[in-house]
């Protein structure tokens, strides 16, 4: 009998995660002062500072490291990974990034390894005009297993990109810009399929180990482009949760993007789908699916849908992606 | 023969961690913009902002959360330690918090760990008018070892304490405030030395154990307070280093503060020494040695030592430190 593999069973709880965050809200919302705007569980938190806002997020690499250190010898691509997304934690709160603190630990400190991810992070930095302001780097023989490394990020940076107020409604079109692959999430799943299937002999070809080890996208530019021309409602980065769950953090419950029902799988998705024997609704509730960001914008009678579409860059590559609807109970 | 235990011989090797900072130091200078103040291998960086200047750090509790969670059952101290670990940081820049950022990753998510965790930054944040601004919870089973977590906290503040631009000088004062034990460095070679005394039978005492696992204490007020009544021309956080490191990076080569030399030791350090047979060189290298923050001033006319010393409430604890002087060569 066939079994699904899930992320679950490979170690990740999503669903435990989302409980954490429930758990620590009243604690956490007791410590905000009058400037801080928004509510816990956002993609980044925003504090209103004299007459401008900033906008700040943490994360980090996760397990693409590993794959990324096997496979290309290095630690370069994971600097790109995490500043990028970290950029885009922020842009979805129209934050465009000042500065980025990295941090780095690992049972025994591996200088070429450490020189390699902050070489990543320096260069993913300046394609966007941010300073990396600080760092630490940490040597914790007890807490890491021998090899491995953690890298995670702080980016900070100012609301410049406006978003309307009044969010996402029914009747908003929604752009969708295409990944580079898995970007930075799922890599405990991914890894075990490569895994199992390199044990059954059929591992993934050089084309698809490049899109598993490749960086990360930043998508300020798309972003900008739209802001000089519509209104942008709302923005959402598929990370962690897939496009499953970041899309509830930014379409109010009873409005759904029915699109997204016939998404078209990238080779890379189908790979691990059938590799994996992944469910559909698993692979959304896991991975972007092809899509790294997605704009909201609000339609107007001067634009059309394909008026937007054909003013952004090919190189940006937009993903038409319908309107919002109302969700059918 | 007796051989001398190092912090190195535990695992943490701190020139290490030095030469990777110079590693780096022109990679990460190449992205400054013109807001950038200061220079690569600070406590935190400094970000012109407006007409403000932003103050941030990033670090982490280290392996001090093992002992932590041993000896009291929970992660709730450490939240502490890394919220007042960086107010430190950023203290010593002039920086005061305004919000933090918390990132815990472990093999598994462990919900009363990370709640204990998340609980302590809050109080933490609460008692300084902090915001915890957002956080990132992350399981990778293939990096950490089973049963530890990392807790790295990111701090954003302002700069609203006055440091003399010229910085420290000969003859200046030197007022250390008592550490309330180890804060967060050194815990790798502390637990191997607590681990080999416990196997002779000789443990340390409750009392020690306390002091041990007591939070790192945020030193704002007493530099708040000095700030009212003196000129202060430098700060320093005594952690990762010790006394020898720390001290370098706020004092001019050429000068010194001899008082170091005869310092009296506190009871934790004494028994450390004692059962870890460490150098006294290795202990002022490794540890705070009492003194937790070192705040310099300007002599005046009017202000003798005593008078400031005598200003200060004895619950801040103030060691009086005696004067900067020349090296002798």
């Amino acid at each position: 009998m066939d079994t699904h593999l899930t992320y679950k069973t490979t170690g990740v709880d999503i669903d435990k995660g989302n409980t954490f965050v429930q758990n620590i809200k009243h604690d956490v919302e007791s410590t905000y002062d009058s400037n801080v705007l928004g509510h816990h569980g956002n993609f980044g938190g925003q504090y209103k500072y004299h007459d401008n806002v900033l906008v700040a997020s943490t994360d980090g690499v996760g397990t693409k490291g590993i794959l990324v250190k096997e496979y290309t010898g290095n630690y370069y691509n994971c600097g790109h990974d995490i500043v990028n997304h970290s950029i885009n934690d922020i842009l979805v709160q129209g934050g465009t990034p000042m500065f980025f603190l990295d941090y780095i630990a690992s049972g025994s400190i591996n200088l070429d390894d450490c020189t390699s991810f902050v070489k990543g992070c320096c260069d993913a930095c300046k394609q966007v005009g941010c300073s990396l302001l600080g760092g630490e780097t940490a040597e914790m023989p007890s807490v890491y297993k021998d090899g491995h490394m953690d890298m995670v990020g702080t980016i900070v940076g100012e609301k410049t990109i406006h978003i309307d107020l009044q969010g996402v409604h029914e009747g908003d079109i929604a752009i969708g810009f295409a990944s580079s692959g898995p970007q930075t999430n799922g890599y405990t799943l991914i890894r075990k399929i490569i895994h199992d299937a390199s044990l059954n002999s059929q591992p993934p070809s050089t084309q698809l180990m490049d899109v598993f080890t490749t960086p990360h996208s930043a998508f300020l530019e798309p972003v900008k482009h739209l802001e000089r021309i519509c209104i942008i409602t709302g923005m959402c980065h598929i990370t962690g949760g897939g496009l499953t769950e970041n899309l509830k953090r930014v379409i109010p419950s009873d409005l759904c993007l029915p699109s997204i029902n016939d998404i078209i799988l990238p080779d890379w998705c189908n790979w691990l789908q059938t590799h994996g024997n992944i469910s559909i609704d698993e692979m959304k509730k896991v991975f972007n699916c092809g899509i790294g960001f997605i704009v909201f914008i609000r339609p107007s009678e001067l634009q059309t849908i394909n008026h937007v579409i054909q003013s952004i860059p090919d190189s940006l590559q937009p993903i038409p992606l319908g309107t919002v609807q109302k969700t059918n109970i």
